[in-house]
């Protein structure tokens, strides 16, 4: 436990950006070193790192990186930012970082200073999650919990959004048993969510996302929660794909649907979800595994990252400030004003 | 096409049972050779040949080969029968076939008779799988598709169920896009529906389960279309885990949910789909692939093999009797009995 307390998706170091390179757990555990910003970009676009309080933060770090390569160089220093900027369209909260960094860089802020920054976007994430964890668990009361892709630790700053709520409701008592889809095509289910569970002593069971209905079916679960990579104004959620198909089961089986982020995922300049892009990934992510081809030759593929869950199949979203309850533009917008 | 239009899940030759290792597939066709009822129970339980109508067929021809091996001592014909019956327990039409072999045993008929009701029982299955391809494909105008798993010419004695569907509708231009799961565990779309269809020169496009829904919200969709392993009494279908998903998915964008199966699927002494044994294979078939572990250690899993889709959820079943819509236990009760 202690020594996974401490685990982090990204460390700062000797003037380095290291990252936990995501794609090779939970085989192995090999930190990565980046140097640049552009170098970080590609590790955000390859899935180095992944989750988007994760690459908000990550993203951060790097234009204390590109300050340091740059120097006063300040054109230098934006063009890297939009380098980072360009590495996923659909998590906001990449954009939400480096629009938190940019006055600063543009009032000629030294490495010093936007490292301080960069760490304090990293600590606010964590103690977000830990806030949300709490309001979170409040809502759980027994039963079972199914939950999609990686949201945890290795998702953000650490300790998690979704797998936070789950983390502080399974240690209030308040969870009977943790359902973890493998969500396909990337296995972050699988591969990272049952790695942080099994480092917490949580028992987790997995199941291919064609199992989900007929889990359900069976009336143990109770709570579907999810992260989420943009919110829209309106309540919409994007989120990995496969999140949609939970939250129109979940209301066919009288499941309820919870999406745990950050105010920072909340992107109040979207209208709602239509507005939201939807990145789409080479379909090779689909058709081969582990650099094996495993579909026919010849068949086509689609690859779509998130999907959007509209805001009337969602029960509660989550964010540090509070719950809203039945999401809609007006319910958000209060939230988000502090009313 | 000629070649392919030969392409069978199972050969008789030289006195042997030859199947298709459909567990190498697309990467490598190789046929294997049984020549006991044991040996052939086991490829049925190790999915070298799958698909209800398939593993019916084959356990046919495991009897003659029981006949072969055993001669005139009945008991050890019957105890084969008794194994093949055990390899796998959700379709119905393994126990139809061997029911249907067993009175010739019983009645002391000799291989070359079994061997003759073994090829009826096949040809009768390719003939039934072109007749419902005639009237599945008459309830197709326009759209695209979406199937799951495979249910071609390799899960069945030829041609297909679903698949046969989407290969007279495709032919008779009904059909727009033919989109498939992958279906995990076991990538059958991936691996075995693709493969039929880009032999066809019919375009596939293959996506994870989880992206079903978003495809379905695209409105394209007008059929999802799936086979079955065994429908009960009162119209309710289990199937390939991840059809029970799709059928509410299908309900609740507007597409249409058709189910196609020979009537040796239809289970009249089955009351309703609670009553269908669902086999729950091993969790490694989730947590490993190819030999690899894929979760992390200390990770459970679930591995159901089937769901049940209810029969409210269901717009057609379509056997070579004919097509039942709205299926119900009056309706199924009406085909059967030829009503």
């Amino acid at each position: 436990m202690s020594e996974f307390d401490t685990v982090r998706a990204m460390r700062w170091e000797d003037g380095q950006l290291l990252l936990l390179d995501q794609r090779l757990l939970p085989g192995e555990v090999r930190w990565n070193r980046y140097r640049d910003a552009p170098a970080v970009a590609e590790a955000i676009r390859d899935m180095v790192v992944r989750g988007a309080p994760a690459i908000g933060i990550t993203a951060a770090y790097g234009v204390v990186l590109a300050r340091l390569g740059h120097g006063d160089d300040q054109d230098a220093v934006l063009a890297d930012m939009d380098r980072l900027a360009a590495a996923r369209p659909t998590a906001v909260n990449l954009f939400w970082a480096l629009d938190r960094m940019r006055p600063l860089v543009l009032a000629g802020a030294d490495a010093e200073r936007l490292l301080a920054e960069a760490r304090a976007i990293h600590e606010e994430d964590i103690a977000a999650n830990r806030r949300m964890g709490e309001l979170g668990a409040a809502l759980i009361d027994g039963g079972a919990v199914l939950t999609h892709c990686n949201t945890g630790s290795l998702a953000t700053g650490g300790y998690g959004t979704a797998l936070g709520v789950i983390r502080s409701a399974w240690a209030q008592g308040r969870i009977e048993a943790v359902h973890a889809d493998e969500t396909r095509p990337w296995l972050q289910g699988s591969r990272l969510t049952a790695w942080e569970l099994v480092h917490d002593g949580i028992p987790v069971t997995l199941n291919c996302e064609g199992a989900a209905a007929a889990l359900l079916r069976e009336g143990r679960v109770r709570w579907v929660i999810v992260g989420s990579d943009r919110i829209a104004a309106n309540g919409d959620v994007a989120n990995k794909i496969g999140t949609y198909a939970l939250a129109v089961l979940a209301r066919h089986h009288g499941a309820r649907f919870m999406v745990v982020a950050p105010t920072s995922t909340i992107d109040m300049q979207t209208p709602s979800g239509a507005d939201i892009p939807i990145e789409t990934r080479d379909p090779d992510e689909v058709l081969s595994l582990a650099g094996q081809r495993i579909a026919a030759e010849g068949a086509a593929g689609w690859n779509p990252a998130f999907d959007v869950t509209p805001a009337d199949l969602v029960d509660a979203i989550v964010t540090e400030r509070g719950v809203v309850e039945q999401p809609n533009a007006q319910a958000m917008q209060a939230l988000m004003s502090g009313g």
